[in-house]
């Protein structure tokens, strides 16, 4: 085929006697997970649990770092330093590589999750040094990041292997942001034009933004969930479009 | 020399604005540490801190994984499963190694923190369980385990390197247990008595029990602390006499 | 009617992002709710959503401290001094209270949860501190223990009130204790046997033992459970047989 | 004496192993004292311990709740809902009250701590969510609230009793505010000065900001520090400068 697509979902985000997530529904239909790592979900039982449901289902094992918040399911922006979000970043990645090691499965990428994504996306010193946490800490995996953020930016200024995150169903704004969560056309509801999006933004790099203009943008992953029935479906029927339109499916 | 032994201490038990122990101060006189995984103690930028100062002394890095438990300093019993305790070793012991990754030292050896070490060190299920996370998921590492304790044992049997560690003020009992903290016996004040304890584990191999029995024990280091300027000027007094016995000090 | 009996519920265990429980369906069925503190289960908001549920429905408020746990739900052993136990129970208590006083609603009584229950119902001394507590904290409160406990005796001793629970699906050993989890015999499967058993207890103060034994007790309030579609049924069940066999259902 | 003025210092601000601050030797120095509250610093024992210390030396008991974020010691700003701030204040402060009724002294106040303090200083509906909260869950307790903050103005909107604090030792922007650390002249180094700014303010209700201008403010209560040597120096200084200048010390 001549595209190509990863589909990433996070994963292993329950907690001790707390459980979200459906991670053994979602899973055969994913090409990479994201993994959180006890910060903002997840706890080490879980993350030795969902290694070994990658490597069962033969899914990329990410870490999904996030900040120090269960309370607020790391959605909650926090004001840290640059220098300490790195040390939790490095401190968030080794924890997951031992349950990979132990598994014999390597770690494929690191996307940090939640509110550290999206302040790591616009603020370049954090940026910069997440990265350097990341190539320090993993050498070899590869940084799944928002498509045209700074986190971009700052994984290529230093080598670090990149790939570019898109998002099927959240709007984007002219300068390539998401539409924050809350706002007018920050989610796209209707499930054929989020197909048809996704697809666009394969084959011809672009998307539309929430004020029509198009926008270029590199697609080399796209987020999907596993958490509610309706975005199970979703991840189902995109599945099985994607290689319909010639998009083939496999990890970035 | 004709023998030899390695002076251990824990370190890097600060955590956020709250600072334990004077690792600046202990850190010249040891020949390994224990650096605390988060979980008891430390967190993540006091673990990067605490690799780099190793790393400028010539210190050889450990983890020193804990129960979940910072309220109580790792120190309270808990109930908890093999499986589970395992997977919180693996976990604290993966994010120190990130940081060791960073910094380019290896990771020396694992000794557990506290309660664990203490009930790990009776319960030979668990020690089993800890000792093939320890080797899963810190390949090349030492386990530095209680003297003829069930850790030792756990680790001979799966081939996981172990040293044996001695302690020079606590008091044994004849079945080779520490006298636990708080009944007679369990502390040793005299600093010469320690001492003079502390060569004849390495010369002999032996130490007279809490009832005067001479028990065996093999002595590979000794656990000193840092975190009062008594247990400090015992340090010093100990890192003198040793090598004006004949007993060399270096890394197991 | 002749006899009378309180049916509790634990409620309120969600946490940040994290749903435990079916409190909105379990809660008609109850006349009194045991909500989580913040240590074992549950946040402020949680709480405060909690007791303005409880207000709704004209259930008694009562608080529901645990051991700080949230990785273990309470539900794991943990060494813990009586003075510490006990200033744990009055911080969760204190915590509840205010949300209770902001929704002018009284505190109606103090249950511990999991280990922390199962603990001070045979540990006299954590008993004790943990009754002293409730008292200096939650004057005019409750005391809910384990028919035949020692916190039944150790309230009685100070002249805190309690009442006495009992449980429809565990069950009991000749001296009284549940049968622990996991043992043969810990759970009452079948649900008429379950029903005959609460009436049993309600009307002959009396319930026949794992080994046959018919063991006396005192039934002030059954714990039942919302959690689980099974559950819930169960809950309607015994909602609707206690009053067709002359047993009133209220507060005690 | 013509006029009075309070002298408030945070206490109790360790936690389980882990000591911060010289609270037996700065307590004979103020007048009320903010008890931190378990989420950025303390615990129950702690708490427990701060207020039998304050009705030992005659100090009014305050609460000081804080952010959920021990490891940030409540001093980084995060993003919270004001109904979900409310609700972590009434947690905190419900908890304090629980030791408070236990020992059978008043709540006097409640100060919220370090970045909660800043952020509700500034945002009028945080600030606003936060006095309902101090009014439904302490009904009696004083505010104490930087002067000339939003917090001050959401206190009088609903009738909150509030007390208004000043700082010896920070720097005033010409709109009221501190100085933020780190800037130009958020620190005022000498101790003459410090103590001559604070009478200006007792006495004369205004102080010079960095710019030079003379800001109006009302001083209840001064901020004072016992956690270094120097802080501590500091206070005895203040105290004894004071009653000789005419200003008497007592709660406001």
């Amino acid at each position: 085929m001549l595209w190509s697509i990863d589909l990433n979902c996070d994963l292993g985000e329950s907690f001790g006697a707390y459980t979200i997530g459906n991670d053994e529904e979602v899973i055969p239909y994913i090409t990479s997970a994201n993994i959180a790592c006890g910060y903002h979900a997840g706890d080490p039982t879980v993350m030795h649990r969902s290694v070994l449901l990658c490597q069962k289902y033969g899914v990329q094992v990410g870490a999904h770092p996030g900040l120090p918040d269960l309370a607020g399911f790391g959605r909650r922006r926090m004001q840290i330093a640059p220098a300490e979000a790195a040390d939790c970043v490095a401190y968030q990645v080794g924890a997951l590589q031992a349950f990979c090691r132990e598994a014999g499965v390597p770690l494929h990428h690191v996307k940090p999750h939640g509110a550290l994504y999206n302040m790591a996306a616009r603020d370049r010193p954090l940026a910069d040094a997440i990265c350097r946490a990341v190539q320090a800490a993993a050498p070899g995996a590869v940084l799944l990041a928002l498509s045209g953020s700074e986190m971009v930016a700052a994984a290529r200024a230093i080598g670090l292997p990149v790939a570019c995150e898109v998002f099927a169903d959240r709007g984007y704004r002219p300068d390539g942001a998401l539409v924050p969560r809350g706002e007018p056309g920050s989610l796209i509801e209707d499930e054929n034009q989020a197909i048809a999006r996704v697809l666009r933004m394969v084959q011809e790099g672009a998307v539309p933004a929430c004020d029509g203009t198009v926008i270029p943008l590199q697609a080399d992953s796209v987020c999907v969930h596993g958490d509610q029935p309706k975005a199970l479906r979703f991840v189902r029927r995109l599945r099985a479009a994607l290689p319909a339109a010639g998009v083939a499916l496999h990890p970035f």
